[in-house]
């Protein structure tokens, strides 16, 4: 098994950099191959440009879809996005370790998806959800946030995390090309809690990561619910 | 009245680049001063790191909002986020035009977020949403995207579009600061209409910045329905 653990977090010695290496310790304690791809570490570029390109289907004007799909035939597309596509596509599991920066991911992640999620071999055209490119694959994710449990859910302040706030990336973004995702090891609370609260977590995302396979996944749209140009075919059944 | 249009495209011809121009220039036939912060443009770096604090509060661990606190009381913020916190703070209304990409904004624009929603003068403990730092002032969205308005509501393949997929951007980071946030103007299915078409979304969004005083805002939560540590209090009524 191979697995890709993304990594973005700006403090090399942060909780959620114990937590990358608590999950990576735990991937290859079940005999997986982990690649850490440390997007801080490595200064990613996160800004999606015309720079991408090596050569340019029409260089007067950038859609960017268009250019990803014909750098990908070219060959030209930059070597940074290369190799994380590389990575993505050679993996069986895609985890990801970050804090969350306002209900979703740092920026130089943010980046990184913008960037690697290529028009074709990821989706395209009717290819997304369950019939997405990455399909067969699993993701996970182990986040932090300042705010506590009872902040979420139906009644809470913000309403629910993983599939309300959150709902861009799980479902739109992580679900969308594909993967099956588990639902998340969330930890609450991170800035204000004690050492032994912090390594009682590090202990959870380990079990989190050894008891994965058992862990439910979000749910997809079901797309024989929907026509060939995703029109609804039954609105009472179709969306959820 | 003063504006401040935040534009994040990587092509400058783009149809999002003409919808900037036409917001900008409806703005300005209503009589109000416009500044543009072209983030593309401006080069501006999106990267949450240490390398935006000439001094730290703690030179050991980064903690970025804490930083950002003790960076903005020592006045030695990186110069480019002092002078988006400033343009911010000057604004009476902000506004933002962008392509969705992945079901949220652009990673460039995020980092804007990440960098320039200053713990402290943005938010702070209790004081969010209604009590948010940018209470009184108001926000307003226009962006393109490649889906149809079919694919969207409660039945459409990816859900509500403005309070589900989006809602991380518009209840969870503009709401949470404190601004109004009024209901977007959503260009569809962009890449693949003709010029008559794109000329009509345009007059339309001329419209919606001339008739944007009467549109509505998104709900935010009722703080008075939370205890002092934002449990609910009456929870048959708090989330919504």
């Amino acid at each position: 098994m191979k697995v890709l653990l993304v990594h973005a977090h700006p403090e090399p010695r942060s909780f959620v950099a114990a937590m990358r290496d608590t999950v990576a310790d735990a991937w290859r304690e079940r005999g997986a191959e982990v690649t850490i791809s440390d997007l801080y570490a490595e200064n990613f570029n996160p800004v999606a440009s015309a720079a991408d390109f090596g050569s340019r289907a029409n260089p007067d004007h950038l859609t960017y879809a268009l250019e990803q799909r014909h750098g990908l035939e070219t060959g030209t597309l930059a070597p940074d996005i290369r190799r994380e596509v590389e990575r993505v596509l050679a993996a069986d599991v895609i985890g990801f370790t970050f804090p969350l920066f306002w209900f979703s991911v740092p920026a130089i992640l943010k980046g990184w998806i913008d960037r690697v999620f290529l028009s074709g071999p990821f989706y395209g055209g009717k290819r997304v959800y369950e019939r997405g490119g990455l399909a067969g694959k699993r993701a996970f994710a182990a986040f932090s946030l300042g705010a506590r449990p009872h902040m979420f859910g139906p009644e809470g302040l913000h309403g629910e995390l993983e599939t309300g706030m959150m709902r861009h990336f799980f479902r739109g973004t992580l679900g969308y090309v594909g993967l099956s995702v588990h639902t998340p090891f969330v930890a609450y609370h991170v800035p204000y809690v004690d050492d032994a609260a912090r390594k009682a977590m590090l202990a959870d995302v380990r079990d989190y990561v050894l008891t994965l396979d058992e862990r439910e996944t979000f749910p997809v749209p079901d797309l024989s619910h929907f026509d060939d140009r995703f029109r609804p075919i039954r609105p009472e059944r179709a969306a959820e």
